[in-house]
């Protein structure tokens, strides 16, 4: 069973992380000294992988991973039976010890979310949802918050690593709106996979964020929605994985009053073909 | 001996906490919808105070706590050996189940702070330190960071609960100044205690805020300090524990180059006579 083999890999791929985390971290420059990416990456990815590969065979299932496509492999969901994979959500908090860190393994079959994973390794918590079955969290079910009132809730969002002036001043000037609505207040982990799964324990009513990958959300999207959550695109349209927006939230009244306050900037899909990126 | 004492006082304090956390959790209006406070905060002042009474008697240590300053006791540190308490530093995050709680009990001697636990309750970490001792999470020792290239730094802050717009304002612009030095990233936990403890273990490199009281930070500073790291004022000048302005870093190359891009706005001091707050 998928499911069940997405636990036990994610289990794998944690050890190897917290390994790596007791040893001298390497770090190599990505695309900017902000978005760090260590050996850890690459080798729990190709773990995770070799893992499913060895299970399904070679050429069955297709593999969207955040190091493989760093690497040029293709980026495109199709209705081919596809795992999305982040070996290390939080990169940067793995290397600086900052206490979210996240393995996230997901599941499709005909574009349709099947099954996710979310595997907090600091915390040891482990998410999961398989579609119409329910969300857990170390096998305890779990559910999205019942706040209906903006004004009590906890709103989580995160910089991202891009620096380009227009965009920080769009973010920047987004969360100090939602702020002052006002909400009981902001929050950022540092991992996009573990602010969902705080969504979809009821912990924060709402995570958005533009220039997010499909490896960081497609298994929180699955326990987020099975969780009793619900995801738009950030201009309340339906929410569409490979887009790079999404606004995840407990319910819709709480995700519209987000989505009035979101000012939107562009970011070329994950499945954009590769000059338009 | 007062460490451990100020120590098992915290493991009760956590013990209710936790009581609390499962039970419903009735909310009560302080200043504002923002700054939560629960019954559970004043039970667990009670609780801490009591306990010290008990065995030192009345009248011979003074105690500020934040639920007793709420009710109109003052808040002037004396010479007298002094508790300064945070019964839950993270109302906010309590009420929502968010992750990060913390009981914050330091122990001041003619103004100088000798003994500090912040007991983290959800994640079960318990940081202490002692003057000229060292800092220890769980009783093993910790210490700060020693990145000193601010591009490799991750920094941490509040946005408070305080969302007068000309405050927010200078609250975001700092954040966005200091995002695009840039640094690796920006965080915050909403709550100061544990913030500081970031900084104690190198999670982080640096945390300020303006606006934070003496019992949030009390308790920390002594970590940090013991951890290896410094405490300055927003300004660059020495350390105030009343001035409700801090910045606390792994080392002074990355607290100065903070230092450079913190707005400053007014607060009230702690010790403020009541009129003047």
């Amino acid at each position: 069973m998928v499911g069940d083999l997405a636990e036990k890999t994610s289990v794998r791929a944690v050890l190897e992380i917290r390994k790596a985390g007791e040893s001298e971290i390497r770090v190599m420059t990505k695309s900017s000294t902000v978005d760090l990416v260590t050996k850890t990456d690459e080798r729990v990815e190709k773990i995770i992988i070799g893992s499913l590969i060895k299970e399904f065979g070679e050429g069955t299932h297709c593999f969207i991973g955040e190091e493989s496509v760093a690497k040029g492999e293709p980026c495109i969901l199709t209705d081919k039976p596809t795992w999305i994979i982040d070996p290390v959500d939080g990169t940067t908090n793995f290397v600086h010890g900052f206490p979210f860190v996240a393995v996230s393994i997901a599941f499709a079959v005909k574009k349709q979310l099947e099954f996710g994973v979310v595997y907090s390794c600091l915390e040891d918590k482990m998410y999961k949802a398989r579609r119409g079955k329910g969300a857990f969290c170390n096998d305890e079910p779990i559910q999205v918050s019942d706040v209906k009132d903006i004004n009590k809730s906890i709103i989580i969002s995160e910089h991202g690593t891009d620096r380009s002036p227009e965009k920080v001043k769009k973010i920047f000037s987004t969360m100090q709106k939602i702020l002052c609505i006002p909400v009981h207040g902001l929050r950022g982990s540092g991992t996009a996979a573990t602010n969902m799964c705080l969504v979809a324990t009821g912990a924060v009513e709402a995570f958005f964020e533009i220039g997010i990958h499909c490896w960081d959300i497609a298994a929180g999207a699955v326990i987020v929605q099975e969780a009793g959550g619900i995801l738009l695109d950030v201009d309340g349209g339906p929410f569409d994985l490979m887009s790079r927006r999404m606004v995840s939230a407990n319910n819709d009244v709480i995700a519209k009053r987000i989505i009035k306050e979101i000012e939107i900037f562009p970011a070329a899909r994950d499945d954009a073909t590769p000059e338009k990126k």
